[in-house]
C-alpha cells in the first residue's frame, strides 16, 4: 500500500487535549501516584472515531463480511500475536513489528520512571512475542498448525486490527483493520480463483458505491509476464528488477532507470526496455494494452515461455472481469508489489478520484503460502485498507450516517412513579425490533423532545397521560403527531436504524 | 470475574504441534534464517477458534451487539493501547499490563537471540504504552478526551479484544473479548440505569438462550448497602473489609472471619455480623432476603442511612426486574467485586448450571468513572466476558452450527470451458441474497457432490448439461433432485445462513 505524506492523527474530529488535575476519581488516581499531570491526547497513528465514524466503519465492514460470506468465504480470527521469529520472517516489514513484554517480567517501577530489563524469557527469538503486522503472516501458520481440520481449497476472510511502528501519515497508521480473502490450496490451486478474487472485491465496492463510496479501479498484473520478460531481457537479478519497478509511480522513470541500472545490474537499453513494458496499460482498453505487450516482448527478444503464459493468465483475467464487472479490473504492467513471493496475478487498488490515496486493496498469487515439508499451500489472496478508506470517507465527507445514535424511538417519561409505564411500552416496541430508549428524566416534554433532537432521534412516543387518554408518537423532525399503539404502531423502514447516506451534492 | 484451576490453550480443538522443517515457502524462511526448526503451535492463553467455532462467537456478539442497539447504546471502539501511566490507575491489575516496544527502537538482533536495550522512548511511563486489560480504562479516557463531542448521558456499548499477561486457566486468558455496556452522565446519573442495565443484559441472554445458552443469574448487591452495614459496626477501614468479603466463596466464612480480624481490624463480632449479612440471598426470594437484610442491620444496630439507601435502591432493582425478566434478577449479599470505585450496585453473573465457571458478566455503579477536575462522570457498566462464555458453549457442547460453511449451494461445474456458465448461474443466486459457490475443478459430478458434503454445503446446482437440458438442484441430505431456475430458485430459509442450533439431546 502506498502513501502520502501529510502528518495526521485523526480521523473524524479535532479535539483539544485535555489536562487533567489531581482531584479525580479513581481511573485517574494515576495522576496523584505519578505526581505529575496526565494529559489525555490522541496518539499519533492510533486513530479514534467518534460515534458516528464508528458506525461508517462497521457498516463498510459489515458489507465487506456480508459479501465475503456470500462468495462462501469462511470466517477465521486468529489471535493478536505471533512468535518474534515467525513476523521475522519478512525482512521488509521486521523492523515495524511492536514487540511484548510483560510488566511482571521486566520491569523495576520507580515513581515515574519505568526501566525494563531483559529477561530470559523474552531474549530468545522463538518465545518472544510480537503484535501481526498483517493477515497473511498469522493466516499462513493457522493453516499449517490446523491443515487437519480444514477443507481444501480453503477460502477464508479475515477482519481483524493489526499493527505496524511506521511513521504515521495521511492513510498510514500504526493501529488500522484489515480485511482479507484468500483462497488456499494443498499441493494445486486452479487459475480461476486468480480471477475470482478481484471479482469479490468489486462485488464488496459496487455494494458500497451505493452508500456513497467512490468507484474503485482494480489495477491487474501478473508476475509471470513481468518476470519471463525480463529474464528474456538478459537480467538476472529479478527480484531486484521488481523492487525498481515497484517505485515508478514515486520517483518516475528516469530515477528508475538509474535504479535499475544501479541496484539489477541492467543495462540501458534493458532498463528502457523494462520502462517500455512497465508503462503499457489498459486505461484505453485492456485488449489493447495486452496486444501491446506482446508487440514489447517480441521486438525485444523477451516473449519467453513464462511471458507467454503470465500474458495468457492476465487475458483470461480481463476477459472474464470485462464479462462480470465492466470497466473495474484494468491491466497495468507497472504494478509490481514489492514482496518477493507473489508469482502469478497481483492486484493494486484504487478509489477513482482518489488516487493520492495509494492502494486500499492490494494482493496477488503465491505459490507458496506455507509448507510443511511435505505438502505446500498456493494460495491467492486480496486485503482491504479499511481504516484507509474509511478515514478517506470521513475526511472527505463521502459518506453520512442518518443518525449517530442507534435509538429510533424515544419513550417520554411523564413522572419518575410512571417510568415502568413508560419502559413497557418500550419493551413492546424493543420486542417487535425497534431500537428503543427512555428518556433519562422526567423533564418537561420540550426538554425531552430536545433529547432526542441533540441524538438525531426521530421520534418521541408519549404514553397516554393526565391530558392525553390516548397514546402518541411525534416525528420530530416534521413536528407531526398522531396517535399511536405500542403493540402495532412502526417507524418507516428507512428511520428503523442508523444508514449510511450519500450527502447531497450542496452538502459534499 | 472469578476463576477456576484446569490448565488450558485451546477452546474448541485438539492439535498436534507440527515441526516445521527448511524447504519452505517465504513465510517460514525464518526458519532457515534461525537455523533452527520453527514449532508452529498454540500459544497458551491466547486461544483460537476453528471455523465453526468462530461462527458461533460470532453469533454470540452479534446478539449481544443487537441488543445493546436494540437498547439505545451507541457503538465506539478505541485504540489497543493506553500510556502505561493510564493503565497503572488500578493497582491491582497493573502486573498484567503486556508492554510494546518498537523492534527497531529496541533491539540489536542477533541470529536466534534478540537482547533488547531499554531506550529513551520507552523508559518514561507516560510515553511508553501498554495493551489494555479491559474496555473500562480506555473509555474513562475517550469520554474525558471527547466529552465536547458527545451528549449525555452518554450509553455506549463496546465490543473487542482485551489483553492480561496472567496464568492462563479455563476461563481465563490472556487474550480475550469483552462486551461492554456503560451509561455515563455529567455530573449525575439517574439510578434507574442501574436498574437497567442488568435488564439489558437479561435481554440478551434472553435472546442467546433460544440458541442453547443455558439460562443466566444476575447476582446484585449494592455497595452502599454494605459499607453502611460495616460502618453501622464501627468498622473503619471499608475497602479491606470488602477484599476480605469478596473471598467467601473461594475460601469460606472461617477464613474470611479471620482475614477480617487480620486485615480489617474486625472484633470477632464484627466479623461474624459481616458474615451474617453477606450470607443472605435470594435463593428462596429476593423479598425475604432484602427483609432479612434489615432485621440483621438493627439486630447489629448498624442500619445506618447509607445502608438503608443502598438496601432500597437494591429493592427497586429486584422489584423491576421481577416485573420485566422474572427469576434473573437475584439479591446475593455477598456480592462486593474486588475493585474499589464501585458506589452503588454491583453485579455478577452465572450460568445456571456452570457456576465452576465463574462470572460471565460483571460491574456496578461508580460515581467516578473520571474526572477532570471541574466536571465528574459517573457511570455504571456491565462486562460480558464473552470468550470465557463461548468457550464454555463449544467445549460443553452447549451450541451446535448448522454447517461451518457460509455457502448454501456450490454449482456444478461441467467442463473449464463451461465454467463461465456455472459463474453466470452463481451470479444470479448471489444476486438475490444466497451464499454460493462454484466447484473448484470440473471433476466428476460426484466428487462434486463430495466436496459439498464435507463443507456441509445442503445444496448442488446443475447447470443444463449434454444429457439434462433443464437445470436442476440436488439437496444432498436427502437425494432429492428437482428442476430448479437460477432466476427463482431459493433454499428454504432455514439453509440460507449457517445458524446456531441446540444439540438434540442424545448428542449433548
Amino acid at each position: 500500500m502506498e502513501n502520502p505524506s501529510v502528518e495526521v492523527n485523526e480521523t473524524d474530529k479535532k479535539i483539544p487535549s485535555v489536562e487533567v488535575n489531581e482531584t479525580t476519581g479513581p481511573f485517574l488516581e494515576l495522576v496523584r501516584h505519578q505526581n505529575k499531570m496526565a494529559k489525555i491526547a490522541p496518539i499519533s497513528g492510533f486513530p479514534e472515531h467518534l460515534p458516528a465514524g464508528y458506525l461508517v466503519e462497521q457498516e463498510v465492514i459489515d458489507i465487506l463480511r456480508r459479501t465475503f460470506m456470500l462468495h462462501g468465504f469462511v470466517g477465521i480470527e486468529t489471535r493478536a500475536v505471533e512468535p518474534l521469529s515467525q513476523l521475522l520472517a519478512k525482512g521488509e516489514t521486521s523492523k515495524e513489528v511492536y514487540l511484548l513484554s510483560r510488566l511482571q517480567d521486566s520491569v523495576v517501577a520507580s515513581d515515574s520512571v519505568v526501566s525494563r530489563q531483559p529477561s530470559a524469557s523474552s531474549t530468545d527469538g522463538s518465545k518472544q512475542l510480537g503484535l501481526h503486522f498483517d493477515l497473511t503472516v498469522p493466516f499462513a501458520r493457522y493453516v499449517l498448525e490446523n491443515a487437519g481440520h480444514l477443507q481444501f481449497p480453503f477460502k477464508r476472510y479475515q477482519i481483524q486490527k493489526v499493527w505496524r511502528g511506521e511513521r504515521p501519515q495521511e492513510g498510514r497508521y500504526r493501529e488500522f483493520i484489515q480485511a482479507d480473502i484468500d483462497v488456499v490450496g494443498r499441493d494445486t490451486l486452479p487459475a480461476h480463483y486468480e480471477v475470482e478474487l478481484p471479482l469479490v472485491m468489486a462485488d464488496a465496492f459496487a455494494k458500497l458505491a451505493k452508500l456513497g463510496v467512490p468507484p474503485i479501479k482494480i489495477l491487474v498484473n501478473n508476475r509471470q509476464l513481468s518476470q519471463g520478460f525480463y529474464a528474456g531481457l538478459g537480467l538476472t537479478d529479478i527480484d531486484a528488477v521488481l523492487r525498481c519497478i515497484d517505485k515508478l509511480d514515486k520517483i518516475g522513470a528516469d530515477a528508475v532507470i538509474e535504479l535499475l541500472e544501479k541496484e539489477a545490474g541492467a543495462t540501458e537499453e534493458q532498463a528502457q526496455a523494462c520502462i517500455e513494458l512497465a508503462s503499457i496499460n489498459g486505461q484505453k482498453g485492456n485488449e489493447a494494452a495486452l496486444d501491446a505487450a506482446q508487440a514489447v516482448a517480441t521486438k525485444y527478444g523477451a516473449g519467453t515461455e513464462l511471458f507467454q503464459n503470465g500474458l495468457s493468465q492476465l487475458r483470461a483475467l480481463s476477459a472474464s472481469a470485462e464479462q462480470r464487472a465492466p470497466g473495474v479490473v484494468e491491466v497495468d504492467l507497472k504494478i509490481a508489489r514489492g514482496l518477493d513471493y507473489y508469482t502469478g496475478s497481483v492486484y493494486e487498488t484504487v478509489l477513482v478520484g482518489h488516487e493520492d490515496l495509494g492502494s486500499i486493496c492490494s494482493g496477488g498469487r503465491y505459490d507458496k503460502l506455507a509448507s510443511d515439508g511435505k505438502v505446500s499451500y498456493p494460495g491467492v489472496g486480496m486485503s482491504v485498507g479499511v481504516s484507509r478508506l474509511v478515514a478517506r470517507l470521513l475526511r472527505a465527507g463521502l459518506v453520512q450516517v442518518s443518525r449517530p445514535s442507534p435509538t429510533a424511538v424515544l419513550v417520554a417519561v411523564t413522572s419518575e412513579e410512571t417510568r415502568p409505564a413508560s419502559d413497557e411500552i418500550a419493551t413492546k416496541l424493543r420486542n417487535r425490533e425497534i431500537p428503543v430508549e427512555v428518556a433519562p428524566t422526567a423533564a418537561k416534554y420540550g426538554k425531552q423532545i430536545q433529547y432526542a433532537e441533540k441524538r438525531g432521534i426521530p421520534f418521541v412516543f408519549f404514553g397516554p397521560d393526565d391530558e392525553n387518554p390516548q397514546a402518541r408518537v411525534k416525528d420530530i423532525r416534521s413536528g407531526e403527531q398522531t396517535e399511536a399503539n405500542a403493540d402495532n404502531w412502526t417507524p418507516p423502514a428507512a428511520d428503523l436504524w442508523p444508514t449510511l447516506i450519500k450527502p447531497s451534492v450542496e452538502e459534499a
